[in-house]
């Protein structure tokens, strides 16, 4: 078996930042990937933020020579944002959509609107087993003070369950998307530790591009200077992840990201860096058995870790369970003062006319909006507590199996 | 191996009708449920309908001595109602949510609010890997005119695309649930040939129960007598699926179904029977191989009608999107409208009071209502839309791949 000749994969991955009317210089930006793309030959790209299904549909008739395969997630109102390009046949896909994902009424983040999920492809080439997941994580956007955090950490452990539970059949795990997570997270740790998935990045050979593989710089003309500031080399949120399930090898021989503008033009592709990894995969004689015991006592650290994470983000989220619900029963309270007062007032139990007629229908709407609205919120935060408590006991069982019964 | 022994295992399935404040002398059944459980000792038992989680906690708490684990999923605003009971230690579990389930809007159902799923939990019992998959899927309340027809086509699209990706690692399947289908309903032929799992009722050496194994019988004192007007044996809508991975043979011996009263008292456990098989189990020479082309061939057949369902509802929930999208837009150029005329009059271009002030709220309040619920709803059709869509594409790919490529 040692024998077999290597198989060379090159994969590329890029958040392509492709919001309609919202991102600058989408369609030409969608259009300098794709020249890209059919020129440098990629055996997989994998992308996020398409999340026009019209660039999707352009890039497939653009790329259809090169990529004869490929596959679109639909998720949300929006979308997933989620697709996969392949030179080999897709076998079958299986998207599973995230349980939290940020609160709907941060309209100015708008990630819940997304439908953040993980695709699966499969993928089978000269006999071997692919299983390639393409993610995107919700955005961390204040690093101090995280709001996002227990959502983002519930989605890794998510992705690292459906990895794991999805995978048992695959000779090779590769994962592609941007994380959101820089590479000390506790987040990105769990999902390494849980999946034993390895970074592209630190396992290269060779590496080529921004310093410290960074994909999000401040030398980009569309990333946001500020948020930036601290890390003036920028930060390193999109990955490419991949391990061996039975008897193969992957080594990562190269790893690139892109630098500067896109060639002959004055714009980057995207506002974040592609990374673009090639790896050499080899049949060997017996599946290769990492150190566990180490390996688990490590886990188990990160499980604890972002089980306390979690933790908080059950309390905040019960907090606003507990607040909203308050808030729909007073409105409630008000509106049933306010049919009492109507009707006494009907029933000429009032002298006169005791209220201005204006200020109580408007006050009586005000009444409704408050309820309406503080219903839904307090539905909302019902679910986050459930889907919170589920994850947090999930990784209570897990840390019970790795301490107690390993 | 031919000698190996034979693992026997008893399978108990019920959908509960446990809902809080609704289902009539809910405690009662489930103290009885709980105390017929503990003298019967199955080996596995899978619930559905336990919509409070304080009925779980009292279940987990009678049962503790004689199924020491179990696994409660939590989704959705009121929860996902499955739970599993098992004298076996659960290894691993993980949930689905199916992404299509009814109308929010469909108070009277309410099947929306449940965050309908299919559960996993995974056991092993002398050294066999069983995946054992919990689920309920969405009612339906008019089997005329069923509107839900297409959401329960992409569940059961979704359930048999996630029993195939994660059951791969498995030597043993095994389905329970209330699958809301008739025994010759697409749906369920969709699921048994996508899967390959059988049916219980139909392979059982023994039968004993209702007749026709029917689940949701006249004589039932909590029936809805004229649903079940057209069917005086009553229907089967609660299964228990399986079938052996790899070199195993399961199979059934004895398949029960309750019938009247529980013991000693005046009412049924449930509004449905419940479900119980003999299974047994042994490890066999090699795989056992099904004649696959033929297999395909009504494979292909089923898609392509269950394919044809889900473009009927695709094109019912495009005309819902269109509709409320229109009435949004119409509501808000009433608001402009109001908002225009309301600037005239303060700009003294209109001689005097041209409306009556408190008509011209109201009006503009309900233009506000009608723009919001709109609004949402337009969003809810599109993500239905999508999903529908994207359902149909993954059929399409199976067909290609079933009639093309074998």
């Amino acid at each position: 078996m040692e024998g077999d000749p290597t198989l060379q994969l090159r994969i590329f991955d890029l958040n392509c930042w492709a919001i309609r009317y919202l991102s600058k210089r989408r369609q030409e930006r969608v259009q300098l990937i794709g020249d890209m793309l059919r020129q440098e030959r990629f055996d997989l790209v994998l992308l996020q933020e398409v999340w026009s299904e019209q660039d999707y549909s352009n890039l497939k008739v653009k790329l259809g020579g090169c990529y004869p395969f490929s596959h679109y997630f639909r998720s949300g109102v929006i979308g997933s944002g989620l697709c996969v390009f392949s030179r080999f046949p897709i076998l079958d896909t299986l998207l599973y959509q995230y349980s939290l994902n940020g609160y709907p009424y941060m309209l100015q983040h708008g990630d819940w609107f997304c439908g953040k999920s993980v695709g699966l492809v499969i993928i089978k080439i000269s006999g071997i087993i692919f299983n390639v997941y393409v993610t995107h994580l919700h955005a961390e956007y204040c690093r101090e003070k995280d709001a996002y955090l227990p959502h983002r950490l519930v989605q890794a452990w998510e992705l690292a369950q459906f990895i794991r539970h999805t995978s048992k059949a695959a000779d090779v795990v590769l994962l592609g998307g941007d994380l959101n997570m820089h590479p000390e997270d506790v987040g990105i740790r769990l999902l390494r530790g849980w999946t034993g998935l390895r970074d592209a990045f630190t396992e290269a050979t060779r590496f080529e591009g921004c310093e410290d593989g960074c994909t999000l710089v401040p030398n980009n003309c569309f990333t946001v200077k500020t948020e930036l500031m601290p890390f003036p080399l920028g930060i390193r949120i999109d990955y490419i992840l991949y391990k061996a399930v039975s008897t193969f090898t992957v080594k990562c021989e190269e790893l690139k990201t892109t630098m500067g503008t896109a060639p002959g033009t004055d714009i980057p592709f995207s506002d974040h860096e592609a990374v673009m990894a090639t790896l050499h995969i080899q049949r060997q004689g017996q599946a290769a058995g990492a150190n566990l015991s180490t390996a688990e006592l490590t886990l188990a650290d990160v499980v604890t870790e972002a089980r306390t994470e979690v933790g908080v983000g059950l309390r905040a989220a019960q907090r606003q369970r507990y607040s909203t619900g308050r808030m729909a029963v007073l409105a409630l309270l008000l509106l049933l003062l306010q049919a009492v007062a109507a009707l006494g007032a009907l029933a000429g139990l009032a002298a006169g006319q005791p209220f201005p007629k204006l200020s109580f229908s408007l006050l009586a709407f005000l009444a409704i909006g408050v309820l309406l609205l503080a219903t839904s919120l307090h539905l909302f935060h019902t679910i986050e507590v459930k889907m919170l408590q589920g994850t947090e006991e999930q990784m209570r069982m897990v840390l019970w199996a790795l301490q107690e019964h390993p």
